[in-house]
């Protein structure tokens, strides 16, 4: 296994290269994003025309923009697409005019309570301009006559996603989904593409257990969009992952699936307390990423959602604070190494049958088992050995054994390993 | 709402009306109580003749009383029931003696530890006479021979008790009994008849989603009674709640139902808990008020008990202390408002489906969500919407969503409303 | 009942004649220990020939074995297994050498954390031979030529166990299961014998509800033996103990059967806990005594484990220092006491129905209720009988019914009794 801190330096610099990029949840600003992801993982790239009808949703016109800025009256650009890309409101229909200040006002956000923040707007599916500024602008802004201009297009176009596919030795899915619509956001959530380019490529390693589906989609409409389009796939998906928010200097967040007791619940649960970081369990709601859509009351799938510090829940979020200065690479390699772990243990978490029930199999002829009887140190290996044929009875798998013994998941897949190697059980 | 207070005030007075009367399982204090009852709500009396069969029991003779005394050597009445019905022994056979002290001793019932206080005695099921009086009485009364009237007949006649429907929506019902036969205890149980009673009027202002039946019935016999006349309804009683103790100054205390989790038990659970209200959830038990009867196992409903301080856990529990300064206006408010609180929720707590159920429908376009996208503080209606959608799967009602959203019950209520008008939804 | 003390010190009395006996998993000491158990209670004593398939396990040669010693360069015997059996490995082959004693090392144990002590160690699946002893009595010994000899016989033969019978009312059974293979252990597993064979005993004063059977078998392979000729008879057995550990100074330590909920298991948690006595209960592990193998998931019976301190738990496990001294009369009749309390609720442990379950039925007219009314004393023995009548529905057993009314579990059947009579329930 690679250092760890290895990968947060490579993690990082791709947030890096993809922060600036003035995405939303359609438009050119995508297609960027996922050409750079392109160049780690190869990528199915996905259009999906204007007014395709998705669920109950349609999909919107594709938004570009060029440029944007408002000039004071003496010409100067005081809030300039240019500088950042959360200075227009996401979805602004193109606007070129002059207004006095007290006009424009309805058009300017800004955080009061953190006067040098710029925040993040969207009007996705309002007709709707603005921009986003901080406050301190605002209030050295003079009265007068502002040049107001917003160059971008609203028109029938595509939403643009992306997949990857680890193939697994069964067809049986484990989906990573993480949202690509967010512009100048590095936490929310550049740093959860780069964990999830980065997983991706350590999953390849070896033949996984399952296939694992990573999806690339703007939040919301291109879950949506993306599970119209499997409404067959989505049968085969077992698992799943949301990710986001992967890179700030909190702990780890996982909330469960609407089920709650997914597998995935339970691995997150036992993977995160095993490993004893400090991290926090939560219960599934239906606001905060896509697991929205995924754990809707009709698709109803084994999907949890990890981040550091969860939605909402940093003063930083949706600002542009959330920059390159709050993530790091050593909180992208923690986020990385749990998610590893986690799947580690997903992939090997089957139920085997004791094919030798009826009292146990006498493990010492095949060589099994220490020969010197007596001895009140027995070994963790045979321990597990013990449990894993006293629980495979078709209803417990090997991460209830590991959770009923208190040894290792490891140790008792490698028990797993060497009676299924004797002929003891079967899957 | 009115005034809490002015309830209280109005409940009060009721309980002054009452206290006096000579109740017990039979007879005309009985009747006496429903004529005044009768005076706030409509009720239908009904009389059940002696003999009659129910269930396990016989419907007894009809107790009634005009007089009763015990006078000393030298005529004075020492005990008297003209001061207060519960000098004389429920059901007491008619007398007429002389006896000495001596003799009379073992028909003489006190409280040695609150030698101030007169105990409540009955004898329903073995004929018998006695009188209760205070210790200090006892003490004071000189050896001689003793005058012992008791002017009682008991004699073929009816077991009295009353019905006051409030009719709903729906034919399945609510049951709400209380017990009518202790005499002159005012906590226990005037003051449940006067919450009852009150409660019967605020629920009749709007017309209620169930029938709500309120059952004024002398306990054990009353409610035996009761459900073997009422066989073929039983099934339609959802839920229930025997009110008892109603206007003590302790705090509220539900008893669940032999079930534990049937939906009144939930419904009371969370009321007093979201209400803050200091409180008590325990068990059930087989004793304690006609939830005995209710909650026996051919029945087995859905019904529980609420009371302020519980059955015997008050000193002044079943003696004369239980006057009218044991029990208040405030108290009596409370207890009533906790109950149009639960029976608020139970009333509203339906089942809905989500009819788009497969990822979240565009509430947006239904004028149901913000418009501007990317704020951190979601309001807590768009929040209800999403959790209604996200658990009407059939499986949840709306106390469900309130519990798990910890959102308060009115907003779900009111975000099930809008999406149920928004046609998303459907019972 | 007979004082408690009187038991222990036969019980003592019988550890003692049992101690110096070589026992094994075969061979003549086994059945020189069931030749003294039988004095105590008749034994059906069951002979099984090398070489018998029992499940995946064969039945060994029988080992037998009549001196043993290593005796110094001077012909001094420093090991001598006629002062303990405890000196010779298990099952070791035939030796008779002179070696050095850098060769000899190989073949002696001992115990450096305790060099006073002798350890128990065997080989019975490995041919093998060695010597037990001090880590003094080896610091001591000078290197030179070594006497070795081992005067033991492995040949074709039997495996020997033993089975006493208690027949009860009906066939199913419970089984109390201990291992006799140990040799000069007191504790582990002679205590064991000798409260299994006092309990059956008392068993036999009344006839039961059960039949009890009482298995003494060798470790393992007895008990495996022991199930693969009674396959018919296992899904007779409701419940079953296994006892072991059964005198040392340590508090009771109750492992629970692999299904946790099994009625054995929830009857030794109720009568541990009511009981009073500081105690433990654990969770089902797949190592231990022959519960493992009664408790395998083909099997999966309803069997727990009782010992005092348990299996591996003090350091006197499995040494020379598991003697005489390390157990006492008072703690074997502790455990007695326990066992015989449990069965005592196990046995009466029925389910009734209650046969007039429509309201409560009338107990006055039946003389089990008390005539007079209103007072808050009501007596246990009719709370007793409302909570059997309230939860004798068939799905509630008498332990339910003390566990959930709090009252003692004799009251609660007493009251079962009474009902049972009066024809008001049956089972």
């Amino acid at each position: 296994m690679a250092p760890v801190t290895e990968h947060g330096e490579e993690m990082y610099a791709l947030v890096e290269r993809l922060y600036p990029l003035c995405r939303s949840i359609t438009g050119d600003g995508v297609r960027a994003t996922l050409d750079i992801v392109g160049e780690y993982i190869p990528l199915d790239v996905h259009e999906v025309p204007t007014g395709t009808q998705v669920l109950d949703w349609t999909v919107p016109q594709e938004w570009n923009i060029r440029d944007a800025y408002v000039a004071d009256p003496e010409g100067n650009r005081v809030v300039d697409f240019a500088a950042s890309s959360l200075h227009v409101l996401g979805y602004s229909v193109p606007v070129a005019r002059t207004m006095p200040l007290s006009e424009l006002r309805a058009h300017l956000h800004t955080l009061p309570d953190h006067p040098s923040w710029v925040p993040y707007r969207t009007s996705y599916y309002k007709p709707d301009w603005g921009f986003c500024l901080a406050q301190e602008t605002l209030d050295a802004m003079p009265d007068g006559e502002y040049e107001v201009r917003i160059d971008s297009t609203l028109a029938d176009g595509h939403l643009t996603y992306a997949e990857h596919v680890v193939p697994g030795q069964v067809a049986d899915e484990v989906i990573v989904s993480c949202h690509v619509c967010h512009p100048a956001l590095a936490n929310d959530n550049m740093a959860g593409v780069a964990v999830a380019t980065f997983l991706a490529r350590e999953l390849a390693r070896e033949t996984p257990y399952y296939t694992y589906r990573f999806i690339f989609a703007p939040g919301t409409i291109g879950a949506i969009t993306w599970l119209a389009r499997n409404a067959d796939r989505v049968e085969r998906v077992k698992h799943g992952l949301v990710l986001a928010c992967a890179g700030d200097p909190g702990s780890l967040t996982y909330k469960q699936s609407r089920r709650g007791d997914a597998e995935i619940d339970r691995v997150l649960r036992y993977v995160l307390t095993a490993s004893e970081r400090p991290h926090r369990v939560t219960e599934f709601t239906p606001y905060g990423y896509d697991e929205r859509q995924y754990c809707s009351p009709g698709f109803d799938l084994g999907v949890g959602s990890l981040t550091r510090t969860p939605y909402a829940g940093y003063p930083e979020y949706h600002t542009s604070a959330d920059n390159l200065d709050f993530v790091s690479p050593e909180a992208m390699a923690d986020t990385l190494a749990v998610c590893r772990d986690a799947f580690a243990v997903l992939d090997r978490n089957r139920r085997y049958l004791n094919l030798s029930p009826y009292g146990e199999p006498q493990l010492g002829r095949r060589g099994l088992y220490d020969a010197l009887g007596g001895r009140s140190d027995t070994k963790q290996a045979q321990m597990a050995m013990l449990w894993v044929l006293n629980l495979s009875d078709g209803e417990h798998g090997l991460l209830d054994v590991a959770e009923r013994s208190g040894l290792p998941f490891d140790t008792v897949a490698a028990a797993a390993g060497a009676l299924h190697e004797a002929g003891l059980i079967k899957t």
